[in-house]
């Protein structure tokens, strides 16, 4: 019988399971939160020469913590299974199984991701989606019959948040040491 | 046998299918294009008195030829079918099924077709899909077991986006009018 | 004499600084924060109704201390003032003057503080851009001399900021009671 | 004696004028529009072999037109003047002037214009921001005296969003020699 009361409770999401799942996916799609941290490390550490893997790493965790970021992390993989099973409706089926040149949701995607920390983090996106470093380049393998269309511009766009959150705590960091104070690091 | 030069011809989108399915795949989902322009309308008169019908449907065709509106529809109207369909993986479906409130994949997506003229359309999107007038109402009724978290969202941004096609015009004409030289008018 | 190891340390911003000049600017420009959180309250109570005026301005102090909204602000307010100053080289000089319908770099900037809790805040945004409540409606009197072209679309994004933050905030309150367990709060 | 009827025709603004402005402002900031096509040229001669500069200048002249562009060149070479003759105030005069690591609005304004032909632009407006070829190395030179704190970033997004009007036009001029019909280009 229903419950008239019980139909006025809104669905309310459990948060610890998306951010579960978001990590899943990434791992059963092959991607190693290591290899997000190297791509920082390639970022920042002209920069900042004593960054460790290890701030890399966390910095990439926290990136991982937000919701903005989870959304987009399993709506682009679910998207590239789905092509990868060929299960989307035609055109899009073939745009995204091509990775067409014009298809740019997932650049619009990997955005929603980098602006997590603000705008400074553009630039490191767009710097490490063209070089392909590391990771990226096994994503953007075509001849392996996997579809990864939105993951390596999501891949390039957590490694580019991560870096710009780095700038933000070393410059804390480095106003805490230069005035002796202790100003509160930023709220992530 | 296959030709090693044909090998190389890099896959080549058909245009015309991504426009027609886009057109094809409203229709399906129950949009008519009068009702989007309608909102357009909405939006417009208080400020071009004279505007009618014919030019508001004009300018949402104008919108829908544009790659990266057909991009954003296509996949948005994909992943509400898929929705429907109860095919995504947990919790994405859930999300999508509920629309739930921290999930914001939808309102990114109706951006990328809000910017297609520009940073002047955002006020009018956020101002529909804010009031669910017409159209948005209908696509918003949770009680028809159909999905639309992606197709409302979308709707309100092509009718923003016409709107902001139609500010540009106006503009053009009003400078012809008033300087009585025939200057060109913007490209699209 | 110049210290050539002197040389070498970068220039390196004082956070306090640019965080103390963003609350003096918006209140030599005339806005209390308490009007923002007005905003706050009109556009969040329908969902919150225990929602509190304390809740809201808190919510604004913890948006105002990000720095990509203090960038915003600050420049956003340094080019009203020098429009209205008369400043400006024409014809921008004239665009900002007359908050020209076509000039779209005040909805920017404002997207840019609107963006820092998620794309979630675009629909609020657009709602009170467009009505133009309490604070809104007196920064938008043209007959005073004064030019706010900039700030009433800061001041609403701030608010739509604010929003979205309450919004994270409040479904991870309701998680911890659902759950009885002592869930982390979601970093800023 | 003022006539009630005059104060209510409403301000409207001379395109050309403004489109005339933004072409002297780069002029006189050192900007040539063919350094500008070089930097699409090196974006974008490995996928066309065949591109010629009076090709990638005429696209860099197409973005030019665009008033969205327009605004923020014109609103971003003001903002470096002022920075230049230390007319901003402070704290926002020191961040300008130092192209301050976290001040993001640069960003923000370069993207306005990248956004203009779409998504697909992003990652060639980090790259060449990031990689600084031919006249980016310039404007980046700190030694002059010279602040192009918006400039730089500007330049970039004028050749990353010519780059994806190339990628339009080719692909519509592909079609049509595939297809030995007569399909419309693409409005811009």
């Amino acid at each position: 019988m229903s419950d008239p009361k019980n139909e006025k409770i809104p669905y309310s999401l459990n948060s610890q399971k998306v951010a579960t799942a978001t990590r899943e996916w990434l791992h059963k799609r092959g991607v190693k939160l290591e290899e997000i941290a190297e791509l920082v490390m390639l970022l920042q550490k002209k920069y900042y020469p004593d960054l460790t893997m290890e701030e890399c790493l966390d910095n990439v965790n926290k990136v991982l913590s937000k919701r903005e970021v989870q959304n987009a992390v399993l709506t682009g993989i679910q998207l590239d299974i789905l092509a990868e099973e060929g299960k989307l409706f035609s055109p899009l089926q073939e745009m995204l199984e091509n990775d067409e040149g014009l298809y740019g949701v997932d650049e619009i995607l990997a955005f929603s991701i980098v602006n997590v920390y603000g705008s400074i983090g553009f630039t490191n996106y767009g710097y490490v989606d063209k070089l392909k470093p590391g990771i990226l380049e096994r994503l953007n393998d075509k001849s392996t019959g996997e579809t990864h269309t939105f993951l390596d511009d999501i891949v390039g766009a957590i490694a580019a948040a991560a870096s710009s959150r780095i700038a933000h705590r070393k410059q804390a960091e480095r106003e805490q040491q230069l005035e002796g104070i202790t100003s509160e690091l930023p709220e992530d």
